[in-house]
């Protein structure tokens, strides 16, 4: 993996830049699409390529319940199973597994705000967890986490090295070292241990990457697998710049923003890791975002982002439009003979009427969630692209400023 | 619309042929895909066309429920709101409207053998409606059908008159007269009945028809609309053979096939009423069918089909091979790294093992049922373009032995 600085933003953190992987280009700042268990929610990857994405990251802890990562493998990796070409990355599966279980226990509920990286789903599940009156699905120790699978309860272990070793027969181009994702509740103490037994997995992570690669590179075909290290600390600046400056020393091909910020601080907290980080490896900020956290993420050094928000909000009938967010549901849609939004460029603009769609979605019909996860991924693809293309054109906070004061409507 | 004969089959009713409409040509004898509430489930219109299908039909009493036929017309009529530009039909309403109702009270579910040709959905239908202790939802007067929604429970009146007006609004290519569809079950005298007062409502529905016709082809721009009358009769020889006559004596652009047969007898009742019908004009065999039945149907002189079989069992996760019907969930294709189809041409077996699409039907994935949609309307397009490549290369007994020779496995 290469990673190349195009152009730096005046005075700022931020950069467009490029990462050259096996299976291609990926031009920063970019969204990377989430495909889960490997498949972008009702599209097909020839969708997911026309609508904009150049890469798509799929959930470790997922395939490896369920298809298991030993079929992954033996289907051929990541890329051929699921038909897609281009670049993919996999998260390292800590998330998946501590969001189920002990640091998530019964405080998680009582945020008054759920952040937007992520705790929606993780708060979800932890809620579903409690009123089935189940015990805390996850007990972590120094070797690795102990977790039940949310799915028959069965119990599986992931230690840093295991997760590495999944990681490396799923194939992804870029993976995650295993880390320990703490509760936004955690107090200072707990994100202290917790970051610094994130630090000794990375290590552990990066020297079990490495000999698994060694060993897969003999072969002539084998694609070399990139790995990043994993920056948490919570919301306290002086643990967020120690992590950043323990991961950031380490042998890593990029690294990843882990946890939990406040929203309105999201600029400041990147900036503190961003800062510590090495200028010349790509930064992946984990689980963001909404339209308007891109643009403090990004002035503030981050390449490159994943968040299911797009599609899911889409298949819950909530669109993206250059004034806000609007819900499907609006009766006011009933006869609405136009596109979503008259200049979008999107498959599912070019061909339909807000209208039409609205039918599909109240009618329960399948073609709704395509259709409108088309639209949101659309917009977001293109939303990071331009803020790209702001950078390489001197002309971010012309954009910044156009984009923010529009995108205000809720409807 | 126009419809020429390009070749017979030597000594039977069989033929291939074409219909040319306003939104292009279908070349006979040809599968119609069926997208019930204008969508073909799971699929864009691309994918639909990229499998092979040449037309689509949409279903007049959904449509008229949701979002309305006024709505249709103003989002510019079938073709445009649903994004099809290639030819389209709806159906009078009249099957749903009764299937719901009183002609298929407390009786239908005593069928030994739910009949292939859209009974088990309406078996369904009719279980679901008393086991809700409702009452019969449908009312025939010589007027027409009162009956209530499926949806809400909200009244409606559809005479022979209405429908015509609401297909009219809809605005497909080819579209058909208001019949009675009868229980399989309904004794002689009341097929006799009934037979008689859809004969009564095809010379309104015609009447109605030419008038809206005359109006709407005042437009410069508007395109002819073809309308097509139902043969009834129900498995009785003497009804289907008067019904024939009386049908095809009007002055119809095509015919409807409609009701009810036995399945091992579905050439023989076919035959009965094709050999009435004027031969110069297309017919349509309504709700069926099954691989094994195209090839009864059309040696005795069918030309078009629809069914909701092929997208309905691919959602179950039933698919359609060469050897027969296999079913996803089977174990053994948890590891079968192959297409479904080592032969087969359709996007999925093109792209994806049976493994992978497999698990993702396991995991509840909504691609799922776009791949398998594809594969299943694929197999049954390709099928009955086969049997009439087979017509006119003069091969069609050959294709039909080893068709059905093979056809065998169920797993």
């Amino acid at each position: 993996m290469k990673f190349t600085i195009e152009k730096k933003l005046s005075g700022k953190l931020g950069r467009a830049g490029k990462i050259e992987t096996p299976h291609g280009t990926i031009n920063t700042p970019a969204f990377i699409v989430v495909g889960t268990k490997a498949t972008v929610k009702a599209l097909t990857p020839d969708q997911v390529k026309d609508l904009g994405a150049q890469a798509v990251l799929a959930n470790t802890y997922h395939l490896y319940l369920e298809p298991g990562e030993k079929i992954v493998k033996a289907g051929g990796g990541l890329h051929k199973i699921m038909n897609w070409s281009g670049p993919t990355f996999t998260d390292s599966g800590g998330f998946q597994a501590f969001s189920l279980g002990a640091a998530f226990g019964t405080t998680i509920s009582k945020l008054s705000k759920p952040q937007s990286n992520g705790f929606e789903e993780r708060e979800k599940m932890s809620e579903s967890v409690r009123s089935e009156g189940m015990p805390p699905l996850a007990k972590i120790t120094e070797d690795g986490v102990m977790f039940k699978s949310y799915r028959d309860g069965g119990e599986h272990f992931f230690s840093p090295e295991k997760s590495i070793e999944i990681q490396n027969s799923i194939g992804a181009d870029i993976i995650f070292a295993f880390d320990e994702c703490t509760s936004p509740t955690a107090d200072k103490q707990y994100q202290k241990e917790a970051m610094e037994r994130t630090h000794r997995w990375a290590a552990r992570s990066l020297a079990r990457h490495k000999e698994l690669q060694i060993e897969s590179l003999k072969s002539p075909n084998a694609k070399p697998i990139a790995l990043f290290g994993v920056v948490q600390g919570g919301r306290f600046e002086d643990l967020r710049k120690e992590s950043a400056h323990t991961i950031g020393s380490m042998d890593f091909d990029g690294f990843g923003i882990g946890g939990s910020f406040d929203k309105q601080d999201i600029g400041t907290a990147v900036s503190w890791v961003n800062e510590e980080l090495p200028e010349g490896k790509p930064r992946h900020l984990l689980g963001i975002g909404e339209p308007e956290d891109f643009f403090l993420a990004i002035e503030n050094g981050c390449d490159t982002f994943d968040c299911v928000a797009p599609t899911r909000q889409a298949r819950n009938g909530t669109l993206y439009t250059k004034a806000g967010k609007i819900h499907i549901d609006n009766t006011k849609y009933r006869e609405f003979f136009a596109p979503i939004e008259a200049d979008c460029t999107c498959y599912t603009c070019r061909n339909y009427t807000l209208a039409y769609v609205a039918y599909l979605a109240r009618t329960k019909e399948l073609l709704a969630h395509t259709l409108t996860s088309i639209h949101n991924l659309h917009f977001i693809v293109h939303l990071v692209e331009s803020i790209r293309q702001s950078i390489l054109s001197d002309t971010f906070e012309e954009f910044k400023k156009s984009f923010l004061e529009g995108y205000t409507k809720v409807d």
